[in-house]
C-alpha cells in the first residue's frame, strides 16, 4: 500500500484510527474460550464491527507468541482475514524487531512476504544496517520507535545525545538511510508538546501514535502539533476499544468506543 | 539455571562457546530438505555433534519466524530437544524483544515459561519498564544489547549521551533496575578495546560476545580485556560453525570448527 492510498482511505472514512489487536485470553469474553480459536474469533468479531471506522489494525506479536504455535496460527489467520475481506486496511505488525543485516532481512521476509503485512515496527538501537533491510521493500512501511509512550522513554530516548534529545538524533539520522521514504515513526501521545519539534524534523512522515486514552494522551493536542497536510497521523487505541465489554456484546461495545474516537477525528479533519 | 551453574559447566567443559543456530534453508545440506522438518533435523545433528564442546546454544528467532508456523514448530522442537537431552546447556532465545510493560510480560512468558529458554536477548531503547518484566523471572537471564558487532552500532550506541558513549549510559542505568542481577549484556567482539571500559562498569555480568570469526573479532584480545574471575564471557559463533560444510559431513565439520574454538578457549582458561 502507498501512503497516498492510506491518505485516501483516511479522507474517505474520516478517520485516522488504528485499532491494536492485543488479545489476552484472560481478558476476552469467556464464551469465546469454547471455540476452536478464541483469539481469531475475537479478532474477527472486532474487525467486522469496526472496519469502517478505522484505517488500520495493529496486532502486537507478543500477544500471539505468548500462546506458542496456536498463537502464531491465530496471527496468520487474522492477517489473512483482514487482507481478504478488507484489503484497503493498512496492517501493522507491532513487532519492534531489529537485528544485524542478514537477520533483519529474515524478519522483513517473515512480516512483509509471508504474512503480507503492510508495515512492521522496528527498534533503532542497532542502527542503519538493522533497519535498511526492511526499507528495501517497495510499498511496505517500516515504523521505527522514536519517542515511546511508556515511562521508560525517559531513560534513554530523551537524554542529550549529540547535543539534542536522543529521539531527535534518531529521527535526523534515519532520514539519510537508503529508502528512508518508507519510514514512519512511533511517537507517544503522552507528550503532545514534543510533536512540534518532531514535525520540524520529519514533516512528511506518518506518525503512529500510541497512548491516546488508556495511557492518558489528548487527541486534540496531538493533532494540533502533529498533523501535516496529509494528516500524517495514525492514532492507536487498543485496550480502550477491544476490551470495552467482556460480555457477549463485546464487538458492539468496541464499535461504540471506536465510533467515539472516529467522530472526534471527523470533527478535527473538518476543522483543518 | 544460575550463573554459578553456567560457570561450573564452563570449567567442566573448558569452553565458553555459544553456538548460534541461525538456520537458513538456502544454506543447509540439500539432502536434509527431503526430511519432514529440515530445520530441526539440521539442529539435532549439529547439537549431537557439538554439545560437549559448547556451553550454550542460541537460536535467533528471525530464522524461525521467516518460515511461519513450520518455523515456529522447529524452534519449539529444538529447544525441547536441548532441554531433554542436554539439560546443562544454557539456552538463549536471540529475540531482541522489548515493549511496554504488559507486552514485555507476554514476551517473557513466551520465552521463559512456554519455550523454557534460560535467557532471552532484549533491546534497551524503551527503557526500564520494557526490561524489568523479563528480569522478574528467577534463575532466568535477560541479555540486553549494549554494544553490537554490526556497522550500525556507530549510529547511536557510541554517540555521546550524558557525556559518555550511549552504550555506557545504558550499562550504568540498567544496574539500578529491579533484579538487575539477572542482566547479562551483548557486547560485540569487533571492538576488543572497549571491553576494558565495559568491565569497569559491569565487572560481574556475563557478556554475550558475537563477532568472533565471521565478523572479524579476535578471541585472545576479547578475553584479555573482557574476562572476569568467573570467566564472564560467552563467545558466540554461528555461521563459522554450522555452515562449515554443506555436504553430508556437515555435522562432523561443525564439530571440527567448534573444537578449534574450544581448544583455544581451553588454552586461555589454563593460562588465567
Amino acid at each position: 500500500m502507498t501512503t497516498q492510498q492510506l491518505y485516501n482511505q483516511i479522507q474517505q472514512k474520516k478517520s485516522f484510527l488504528c485499532i491494536g489487536l492485543d488479545v489476552d485470553l484472560d481478558k476476552i469474553p469467556q464464551h469465546l474460550l469454547q471455540t476452536e480459536d478464541p483469539i481469531f474469533e475475537f479478532n474477527k468479531a472486532i474487525i467486522n464491527a469496526t472496519h469502517d471506522l478505522c484505517v488500520s489494525y495493529k496486532p502486537n506479536t507478543a500477544f500471539y507468541e505468548a500462546y506458542g504455535l496456536k498463537g502464531w496460527q491465530s496471527l496468520e489467520k487474522t492477517i489473512r482475514y483482514i487482507n481478504e475481506n478488507y484489503p484497503d486496511i493498512f496492517t501493522i505488525a507491532d513487532a519492534k524487531r531489529g537485528d544485524i543485516g542478514n537477520t533483519s532481512s529474515m524478519y522483513a521476509k517473515a512480516f512483509f512476504e509471508d504474512l503480507k503485512f503492510d508495515s512492521v515496527t522496528v527498534a533503532p538501537y542497532m542502527g542503519r544496517d538493522s533497519v535498511e533491510p526492511f526499507l528495501a521493500f517497495e510499498n511496505k512501511h517500516t515504523i521505527m520507535l522514536a519517542l515511546t509512550s511508556n515511562q521508560g522513554a525517559f531513560d534513554f530516548q530523551t537524554i542529550q545525545a549529540n547535543d539534542k534529545p536522543l529521539y531527535q538524533t534518531v529521527l535526523e539520522t534515519s532520514k539519510n538511510w537508503k529508502n528512508s521514504k518508507n519510514l514512519m515513526y512511533v511517537v507517544g501521545a503522552t507528550k503532545a508538546e514534543y510533536f512540534k519539534e518532531i514535525r520540524s524534523i520529519v514533516p512528511d512522515a506518518f506518525l503512529l501514535v500510541p497512548g491516546v486514552g488508556a495511557q492518558g494522551g489528548n487527541l486534540v493536542d496531538v493533532c494540533k502539533f502533529g498533523m501535516n497536510n496529509k494528516v500524517g497521523l495514525l492514532i492507536n487505541s487498543s485496550r480502550g476499544i477491544i476490551y470495552a465489554s467482556n460480555g457477549t456484546d463485546f464487538a458492539e461495545s468496541a464499535r461504540k468506543e471506536a465510533l467515539k474516537l472516529q467522530s472526534e477525528m471527523a470533527l478535527i479533519l473538518e476543522q483543518n
